[in-house]
């Protein structure tokens, strides 16, 4: 018997023993979970470092050489299995998470996980991070436990590197994979576990992702705040100001209004737009699942080729003035947002910024200024969809489930895909099982209990796959 | 000798015992000013309770009748003097104070004042409500001590009536003075201390004042906040959609856009129009002393017009998303707007509350709603220019100061005014000794100390020309 046949006859015992380990599995998963790993707010650094340590201790536990190792911002944990021939591949997950505000508008404790039955029965882990992006890390980390429970050992070489500044912009990861090129770039494969199943019935694999530029704008006017009776009319308001400024990013028709801002986005090639119209994606159910009706992107476009395929200006946050109980009449000195931009492949982040920057310069009446905050970018990313290690993936996923596993795209950002291919030399499958209504980076964050138990499954399916 | 004689032999000595007394009436004004009587916030009502108690107990201690009088929001302090033939006056002025965010901006604490010298040698008194209107109410207090402590008696009938809700849009003044009708309607003429001088040297009665109406908007988009990688294009940004809304409010020369805005807006008499700019009118002080340049209401218009005489549209707050330290990459659920708009004599309030939601409603995309919660409204008042009280407060005011006073408008908005008329059927005099760089409503709000001085002897001699 060869190693690749052993590791196939060894595959129902380690999917039995996910299936029978699964309470303990949960309860593992709840431990993590009441960490309160926020990486964007400095208060709960000792959570991020409490988190990392948690992982490195499992990962111990499970044989791996592991440890929380610091950066200047928060720990990053690099674990290696033990050394072995064949494929080697070094999975990548974070563990910090978004802020939990509004508070008010979530239904139990954020950081007390529990076990729900949701609307449609089905039976779903709430907790901020259950879905983004602890459950999807646990998936991995309980695949490994389950495959040396059950046979003493890993099918294929594993390292891990997982990060606490993934929600947060942190810079600090790069100059970490700069500083231990060698030691991480040993590994054939990445593998980022960050991404929803392309729906519940099927299992995708990732292959073009949305780059990201964002910034914060400041704009100050008078010198002091101002009584509106004593100034209305007179004094510039930057709260109007601020508001004709976010008007003029987008035209009419929604495309982005920025001078330049579609100069390097190539249309997709018909075969591509062939294979996606084959998805059978349900837009109206799409944007109906979060009450909406009407698509806020370029008109004559498909949803799905808006948010996969063109570049968007989102404000994720504006704020000025008072805007507590009750009314102030004032005029503010100063206005705020924050602005981010999805990038599409060919369009360079720094490019964008310095557009969007002039866009907003030239709009300033005299004696209004403005401060730009850099809050990071990374390009788009395409994966090569023709190599060995897909296919073996798409191979492993479609075991797991009634439908074959696709090939999609995704609106999102994952810089550390353009850091594997950049300082490590690798290309990266993305590959996860957590899905759209999740409510991730929102009030009642949710992982669905099949997503969790299905991706620990899927996972034992792909490593053996690797193997084989 | 005359009653009337022996109220002008009397004058110097009042003046003198101000004089004498500053020290002790600075005091007795830090004692109010340290009671924090925020009336937006319910978390300070019992503040308000306080202050309200400390003031009838200090008019008591005059010889007035007071009492801290319930409604079904903060008191009403009404206090009676010996009745007297002759002039009855009914003084108006506020207790409460508006909230004192951001605090960090503040230089010493809000509720400790402090005795300062400015930037322009001048010695300010640094406190919330040290001018609005805590440091103006006590002026009128202090002059009465005066004219008891020297001569026994105060020169006319005075009653008084202190609201504790004015910065809260309070509705329970208006029915207050409803159920007390025959009590405060008894006075002759009102005297209300709320607004500012000319200039250092100028003292003024305001006879026009803008109206107003406030409103607060919330727009709501998905039913849920959402990732904005996963739906940015697809899903309607509720701050985009609130700032697209906002811009829509104001057209590019400076006017409102909504339709109907301008149909009640009269242009203001050629005599009136010479005399304000015999007011010699320093434009581009009054903006560079808030460090602005350029006038941001209607192009074509004197700043002066724009304030006094055109009604404004004003973006109060706004908040939408995430506004806290670092970055979300979130499309929230909603956004919101606090909106005000200042009126002019013919605009009735609701009628502009209608056109605004009108032109709101009419921008909404099919599958958004907006909440609208009314934070109240009052038309603009135009007080008669002609009367003998007025003839005898100008006279008074003259007496204080260099130059002759003078009859302005103000931008702001005093609804009691329009309530002394509807239901008391008083007329009201608008004397205040405010300057426009007291930066009320915002940090570091101060009270000139030579207006507070000042403003004692002015109303010592004011009170004096009304017994003549």
């Amino acid at each position: 018997m060869t190693a690749a046949t052993s590791v196939q006859t060894s595959l129902d015992r380690v999917l039995a023993e996910v299936d029978a380990g699964l309470e303990q599995s949960l309860e593992r998963l709840y431990t993590l979970l009441r960490i309160k790993s926020i990486s964007t707010d400095p208060a709960y650094a000792a959570e991020c470092q409490r988190a990392a340590d948690w992982i490195a201790a499992e990962l111990n536990g499970l044989g791996f050489e592991a440890a929380a190792r610091p950066t200047p911002g928060h720990p990053v944990v690099v674990a290696h299995g033990p050394k072995q021939d064949g494929t080697h591949v070094l999975f990548y997950a974070h563990y910090d998470v978004q802020p939990v505000d509004p508070l008010n508008l979530w239904h139990t404790d954020p950081f007390e996980p529990v076990l729900k039955t949701d609307a449609n029965g089905r039976q779903v882990i709430v907790a901020r991070g259950a879905s983004d992006d602890k459950g999807q890390m646990m998936t991995f980390i309980e695949a490994c436990r389950a495959w040396k429970k059950a046979t003493g050992s890993l099918p294929v070489q594993i390292s891990l590197m997982l990060e606490g500044e993934e929600e947060s912009g942190g810079k600090n990861l790069p100059p970490f994979m700069e500083a231990n090129r060698a030691e991480l770039g040993a590994a054939d494969i990445a593998l980022v576990c960050d991404t929803d199943m392309w729906d519940r019935q099927t299992p995708s694999i990732t292959t073009m992702l949305r780059g990201l530029v964002a910034e914060e704008i400041e704009i100050s006017c008078a010198s002091l705040d101002l009584h509106s009776g004593m100034f209305g009319n007179a004094a510039r308001n930057p709260n109007q100001l601020l508001a004709e400024i976010i008007s003029s990013l987008r035209n009419p028709d929604g495309s982005v209004a920025i001078e330049g801002f579609y100069d390097d986005v190539a249309e997709i090639s018909p075969e591509l737009k062939a294979q996606w119209q084959g998805l059978g994606f349900d837009q109206a159910g799409f944007l109906g699942d979060v009450g909406l009706s009407v698509p806020a992107g370029e008109q004559g476009r498909s949803v799905l080729e808006t948010i996969w395929a063109r570049p968007t200006c989102e404000i994720n946050g504006m704020s000025g003035g008072y805007t507590g109980d009750g009314f102030k009449t004032v005029i503010p000195a100063k206005a705020s947002a924050k602005i981010s931009f999805r990038l599409v492949s060919g369009m360079q982040p720094e490019k964008i910024r310095a557009a969007f920057r002039k866009h907003v310069q030239d709009r300033l009446p005299a004696d209004c200024t403005v401060s730009f905050s850099n809050h990071g970018g990374s390009p788009a990313i395409t994966v090569p969809d023709d190599g060995i290690y897909l296919r073996q993936a798409l191979d492993g996923l479609s075991g797991e489930w009634d439908k074959k596993a696709v090939i999609t795209g995704s609106g999102g950002s994952i810089p550390v895909v353009g850091e594997f291919k950049n300082i490590l030399g690798l290309d990266s499958l993305l590959i996860g099982f957590a899905h759209v209504d999740d409510a991730i980076h929102s009030p009642n964050e949710k992982y669905d209990l099949e997503s969790y138990h299905r991706g620990i499954r899927a996972w034992v399916r792909v490593l053996a796959a690797f193997a084989s």
